[in-house]
């Protein structure tokens, strides 16, 4: 239903697949979500709803191979607590990024306010008004709801140029961005710290104005998975869709 | 030369090789670091020290392949400031976890005053006095000189067995050892947000007690770095050994 409504093609090998739940099940509620936590789940029970989109995995690993780690008693428990609720779970990751626009930029920029800046041929860069590192860390963690987040670079430097990619895209393609667009910013879920962060301290310590600032990746993409509400439920009039945010896993200490 | 002194065997396809620099050139000092950082190169300057030995990368990915990313002018900058000095780096990764003991595992019990419960036959699984997450947290901060850090799981919780994998080793070997060891609290580097965090979080609400510390990469293995000196030094008797700490590259906001 997905790929006809947003006229995309199968992507052969993809990790959006069922990760709990069978093809014949009758869905009378859909929640999405980032993760399909077990607080996700409880809260989809509640609400009635046995079909849960979530973005990124349910046990644990890209493929949500259970037996990753054998005799794994959290993946167990896990797996147990869907079969007995009879809850569906379905991937929606390589199909939502797929979409044109890309749902789960599109969902950012639709939350921060910066749809009014963006142009469809510029993918993720964009030009902002001025605005020192500090504001715009101060506009994200606001728009957001992050209570924390951080940065590389200097907190006075002017940023007018954006690139955006949410989620945990990698070191390869982070840092092709970085050269690539040259960005004064480049605003990401995560990042290996030993990789991309360490790209951005260098390049401070050699005097250029580029800054890194990272989200936490289940707040870079959470919008997302909250616009798809928007997206989809035009799509399916019959049954309610409701977002879930699922947080981050981490207290700050 | 570490090798030998280790009675270490060569590890094939290794990613400690030299990064700048000849093995023709003769040493006049040397400096341990997690990273070769701009501002580790301009220190080891000033001290007149021509060898770095850093753990981590130089040119931000595993193989310290300069051209990742093409044209990439902070790796070109970065070359050119090793080249100008004539300061060679080297990276010692691999041998150095290969020595018994780990000398970064070592090091971390060292630096934490925990050396008095380690068992060489556990691996890094200790047990320590009765303490709760809140004090381990704080122990952690205050013997490591880490500002902030990030923690999945309950702050009143009960900690005595403790599993050390400082770095970024990945989520199948830290879920492995999670359950293998079934320690009370994992304490780790660097994780992947989607994978390791994930685990913990549904653990936790699973009821179960099993939290995890995110020291951050840099400061888990830097007291390795640092206990590598008195490692080295007595085997090198006329060349002097100092370390700095490239600290992690982060503000928090």
């Amino acid at each position: 239903m997905v790929l006809k409504a947003g006229n995309l093609k199968p992507i052969p090998n993809t990790v959006d697949t069922l990760k709990s739940g069978s093809p014949e099940m009758v869905v009378n509620g859909i929640v999405t979500t980032m993760f399909a936590t077990t607080a996700v789940i409880e809260q989809a029970v509640k609400l009635g709803a046995n079909f849960i989109i979530a973005h990124e995995p349910t046990f644990f690993n890209h493929v949500d191979n259970k037996e990753m780690v054998p005799n794994n008693p959290v993946v167990k428990q896990k797996a147990e607590l869907l079969a007995r609720h009879n809850i569906a779970v379905w991937r929606c990751h390589d199909y939502i990024h797929s979409i044109k626009p890309d749902v789960v930029g599109y969902g950012f920029l639709k939350k921060t306010n910066w749809l009014q800046y963006y142009k469809p041929t510029d993918k993720y860069t964009i030009t902002l008004p001025d605005a020192t590192l500090q504001q715009m860390v101060q506009h994200l963690k606001q728009t957001l709801n992050i209570p924390h987040l951080r940065v590389v670079g200097d907190l006075n430097q002017q940023c007018r140029r954006v690139t955006l990619i949410p989620g945990a895209a990698g070191g390869l393609m982070q840092m092709t961005a970085a050269v690539a667009d040259q960005p004064d910013v480049l605003v990401v879920g995560e990042v290996s710290e030993w990789e991309t962060a360490e790209y951005f301290r260098d390049g401070n310590l050699q005097g250029r104005k580029m800054a890194l600032i990272v989200l936490g990746h289940s707040y870079s993409e959470e919008p997302g998975m909250e616009y798809f509400v928007e997206w989809l439920q035009p799509k399916l009039p019959g049954i309610k869709i409701t977002h879930i945010a699922s947080g981050e896993p981490f207290k700050w200490v």
